[in-house]
């Protein structure tokens, strides 16, 4: 028995609330249970400066925690001087994610900075900025063609992300902080629509897992990003 | 007329919603129009090094912009390195604001951290900041007393803020970001529930502002304080 | 009676020298008691970038103190790898008083950067910069008068600065740091030679203070700044 | 046929020469073909802060290049002010691997810093330099059981890492920087000597990856650590 | 002929004031020509971390320029975020200078902070502040001793410094900012009031210079140090 | 007897080894017995903003100790986020001493950036540094000659370095750790192959040191430096 009652294949109660920050091109409020991200998509004029003159855009992509999403609160990374280690992995895993979906030829020479701020967190604060964060990136290229500034949307297929873990021996789908903490392995899966692997990172906490198990894991997040996907489309269709 | 529409002496809707950050001690989502500040109060074991010793506790804060709170998106501090001036100003303000109500013996030797984390701003970041803020703080004291922490709350009254400015000839209350952009004086009010003054701060963006604009100015924030504390009572007694 | 036994309305001994640094387009050593303050104006060849094909040029100001002009020692900012809060604070202070009366359009897309280096501190040293840069400010002006590189001096008016504050429940002008310490109230104006207020900024340390209390601060800042006034008056004439 | 001309099964050559730092208490130099990684070792007495008074050690790594170690010159990271984010990722990934073989209870309360400085790069520098870490890890506790500071070697079990890829279509092991640059996926494997997994990361550079071919390169790294491990053993031996 | 019209073996007219900063222990203003320093002497109650328990004590140095000090404005280290190479150099020199000539152990368990602040430059900055720094230093230790805190001063001995080059193929001394700009060496020389030297650095600006040159420039150094020994001595008799 | 029973005159076994670093342009491996520097120089294509356009080209250089040359672990310098004081004196006498035998004019609009990168260190690790930089930037130039870069070689001369010290009362060469530690006086000199000067640096440690020990220690280091130059012609002629 999982400590949130689900079964080894359920993940949280997800939601994706869009348009939710005024001012931006894109946005989303999106909850995989307690844990709540406000992503944004920012349409910036220019590509950063290796691509100039190339026809090629880019889309890249910022993290960061407010300090009191977390049970005892975090210090603001602007006091201590510089993001995290783990806040700059995250944030190279989300902008390398959407990245695979985008046609960066067809945006051209522009940029979209995507804003991924959690605003509480339960685990699994990854998995929900990617997820909510093609939601975003699809509503800002919605309006750059809603404006002309597009023909057509550079979005390839959908891309969305959840955690595996093995705990007290069984693999696992989409765990929250409680079960996180206890188990003894991690694994956090990228998977488009058409379910290409576009990421696959998996971490042994204490004792290393066994081929096996990566392929439990692997196929519990095949079928939970098929999940997300399907939240998705009817996020975007609302 | 105000760009607004609204009256001179007029705010704009304000709502406050308690509880909306799981972990915190107190919290609250304030709204002054499209201005939206998340605040949540911490509760830290131990006061500042300097108070060791001393018997006293201390209130002190912290603020920020999501990147994408604003028309064009802004920079994140954590990537420039370190709070800007403005950002510590504000910070320093609202610190000393709570401070002035916030009895700090009773409170003993603890730290009461405040966050400010602003979703969306269209003017009067600092005052909705300040005037959350007390409602955070006010749950968090109830938080300690619920748990025999602390036998009172050590809020000896209420605090709210507001700001006014000279727009068009005129003093008006409670600027949004179009009013404030075009304001040729610019002024905050920090102001007790039983009236006292605890922070003036007017200054000109142009020309020089008279004394009977500052006495202008003066008497609508009184009277903006005094709906805002209206408010806070009726939050905290839902 | 003041610690200092000067009548409420008593500045301390006000000093200004011109002319003490070699190199500077304009400079003073400015003293009010024992603060002293050496002030220089620099003149820069570009405004800011925001500025550049505006036809507008910028004043803007740094603050800082030697490390021993204070009782104890304090650390030197580049040690510590930034400016701290205050001292941004009091920057922004002293560029905005400096704008309010310079026709910024007239000096054209120039610079001028003016350093206030507090050798000796007893309080009021923002005040003292204020007051000395408006002359350092004007020395410049007259440099370029002299070379042909402006018409006529940008200048519209004086500009000066006071401190005062409600200390034993009296309002008094111009405190020193013995006074400033005891003070519940402390307030800082920065009001032009024909009277008009650019800034106003006043904060309770202790308990909240009353509208009244504001007033009879107002009063005696705009008397304080009429003597610093003539003073400059004196200073540029002599 | 790879630019290199191996098997897609076939390693570089390596080599592991062993106690080439004169003072530190673990050294190899490592090299995957024209990657070379000195790696040391060093004792630190204390563990870090979170850890004492628990009774259990630390392992942890640092990763820099030298700026020539590359095609064209690297700027120095002490330059920059801070490590970027892919050398913070494999210092982490460097820590946790050494960790997972470690019995941090029978190391007690020291900590070991292992340093990964990358003389030259062509590729697989965090798997070079996991590989080595491992033998200057085994030497540093071989010299503290001679000291009889441990009564037996805390390691339990060998450590290495090796990168696949898929290229030209096809799963191979251990790319070069030429094959690294045109593959479309990378992935790194870190695997126990008894064949146990401690982490999988697996990216798509270009088009998203299949599970078959996830599977492909698993087998690879397999066949791939196990000389490596065997190659640990030898330089031990000697 | 020099540029100052100075014979080969003459110093600027040199001024040395002592208290001029109200807080400080011991202080001075010291003119070497155009070039003014003002030097302070603080006394911390500890040492540095390293000499706690060992009973003996410390001086160190710590330096700067007023951005203005120069022809055109320096920026402000502070805003560069750290001291540059050359103040480092400096502050390294002035603190290895002064120990060379004070008996630590006798100091006891304190640091002596000494602040050089270069309130004018016109070449030889470091040999002025050094030169001050005795006289500051040696008004801190007459106050300890007027306290008790001291039976006897530390000070061994006097130190001086002064600069040389070659400048039109002629050894020089004292050089100011425009001979030095042309000089082909440039050197600096620490030496004892009984001839010591402390330190020599000689650099070679364009042409190598020989042996005889160094040798010349070391015969008009010790002649100049002799010089200010004396008026050290003259000011603290005074 | 010194401790390491060399003659006072006697140099440590040095050995320099060419083109160790694949991708420089020129690079070494130079040893004074047990203090090792790797130094690569490196081509760039443009030299500092302040030359272009002036037809000069610029040399300077670079210096580091992995942290585990030393022994006791030296922190990172891109842990604590500069270059430390020392680093930097070393970098710059290092760029200045190689500068001073290039005809950069010559060399044109170009920079040759140097590494020295100290892989262990027993002493003297600035002295080899700037030997084995001669070389590496011997090689770069022939590099760019044989690929018609240049028409000749802008190097002008050779240049080398080496430490002399005052140890139990007499002069000795080339001081590794253990000498240097208890040394009175710690000299360095750079010398042109034609004997000519280029920077004398000498510091008491402890007693200030005379004239005829200066005198002594140049003896000592002209030939020293004559054999470092013998050997520098002879690892270029190899």
């Amino acid at each position: 028995m999982r400590p949130s009652r689900r079964a080894p294949d359920e993940l949280r109660p997800v939601s994706i609330e869009r348009a939710v920050a005024r001012y931006a091109e894109g946005s989303c409020l999106i909850k995989f249970g307690e844990t709540h991200v406000l992503v944004t998509a920012s349409l910036e004029d220019k590509p950063p400066p290796w691509l100039r003159g190339t026809g090629k855009g880019w889309v890249t992509a910022e993290y960061a925690m407010l300090p009191r999403a977390t049970h005892e609160r975090t210090r603001r990374e602007s006091s201590s001087g510089k993001p995290s280690g783990r806040t700059q992995e995250i944030q190279r895993l989300v902008g390398r994610s959407l990245r695979a979906v985008v046609d960066l030829v067809r945006l051209g020479e522009k940029q979209i900075m995507i804003d991924c701020d959690v605003l509480q967190a339960d685990g699994g604060t990854r998995t929900a900025s990617i997820t909510g964060a093609w939601v975003a990136l699809h509503d800002c290229f919605q309006w750059m063609v809603g404006r002309n500034m597009l023909n057509v949307s550079p979005l390839k297929d959908h891309v969305a992300a959840i955690s595996c873990g093995i705990s007290r021996g069984q693999a696992v789908l989409d765990l929250d902080y409680a079960e996180d903490s206890e188990a003894q392995t991690d694994a956090n899966f990228v998977i488009t629509g058409s379910g290409g692997l576009v990421e696959v990172q998996g971490t042994a906490e204490g004792a290393p897992f066994s081929e096996d198990q990566l392929i439990d894991m692997l196929a519990l997040a095949k079928g939970g990003v098929a999940k997300l996907v399907a939240l998705q489309k009817q996020a975007v269709a609302g």
